[in-house]
């Protein structure tokens, strides 16, 4: 067992690394960008009070583990824009082997099981994972309302990108699909996101 | 629904100050101090790995979302050193103020139930709470012991400050209690915990 708990703590203390992996999301103050543990904390109390809008019923348990640990693997691989096409082209490939490193660190047991939920977060398939997927696309659009739309100026970012974005938010809730349409609408209005 | 889901976002885009509230614990490698956001989702993961541990069998998906709203009064509240005896003895008056406000944000239902989570966290009675503060105990010593105790030595603390303050950790986790001392034992042993 002492194996077992060393193993589990120095994957905990790696985890630490999640706090200095920053996105290019400003918070609602546009103080300062988000990091990676910032966010998937968020998007974890989103899921335990948003729960009723997934289209489908779902395991919150299941979601919220795979929301507080789908981005680790960008320990390695780095956070990679959602508008940065040249980095999306690598992007899988450095997810990959960083997920590989990453989780093995773990008990094989719980190794395995974080791999999947990974996986599964990946595959989009699940009822599950399409929910976490809306909310990791919800999330950051409510920052960059609160915060003027400054991440999409800085970016020139055009209306059509978050649409594109977004064209599959509506397969984990349609409600909150509804809500992501109202703010890009909204800044493609007001000229935050260019036409 | 439309006026159910403008409460909820409201709360969720309060939450975002969550980030901003800055705790006494350093990251791992020491560079700056982490906020309440970042603890949170490391407790949240921690709770995930390691409830194998718990003395008790716990719901783990209650603990879990505890442990992500534990210290969502410090917005209002502030975060309370955990060896300051000045500030301690107003916390629990200024931390009744800040849920009332807080939970209050959101529509009924939920409130309650928030209100609920904090308060059996705050009683620290159930298995649930029981495990969710000794995760509370053990996070920052995990950090203050990979960063080399700075924390401590900056505020010049004694190792009977940290023994009392996980006096109770043993009643959640026998197991993680026993690396609690290991941990306070070395360190007052090179001196970062002073005699």
């Amino acid at each position: 067992m002492q194996d077992r708990l060393e193993k589990q703590l120095e994957f905990i203390l790696e985890l630490d690394k999640m706090k200095q992996i920053v996105r290019q999301t400003y918070l609602a103050d546009a103080s300062r960008k988000e990091n990676d543990a910032e966010h998937s904390w968020h998007m974890a109390v989103m899921c335990m009070l948003l729960s009723e809008y997934s289209n489908e019923d779902i395991d919150v348990l299941k979601t919220m583990s795979m929301l507080l640990v789908h981005d680790v693997v960008e320990i390695d691989a780095g956070d990679t824009y959602a508008y940065d096409n040249v980095s999306n082209s690598t992007k899988r490939e450095r997810e990959e082997k960083a997920a590989n490193r990453l989780f093995g660190l773990l008990p094989e047991d719980q190794s395995k099981r974080m791999r999947e939920l990974w996986d599964e977060f990946e595959e989009w398939n699940t009822p599950e994972a399409k929910f976490a997927h809306t909310l990791d696309n919800i999330q950051p659009l409510l920052l960059n309302d609160a915060s003027g739309g400054r991440s999409w100026r800085e970016h020139g970012i055009r209306g059509e990108q978050p649409l594109k974005r977004n064209k599959r938010t509506g397969e984990g809730s349609e409600v909150l699909y509804q809500k992501v349409r109202e703010i890009i609408d909204k800044h493609i209005e007001i000229g935050n996101l260019k036409k």
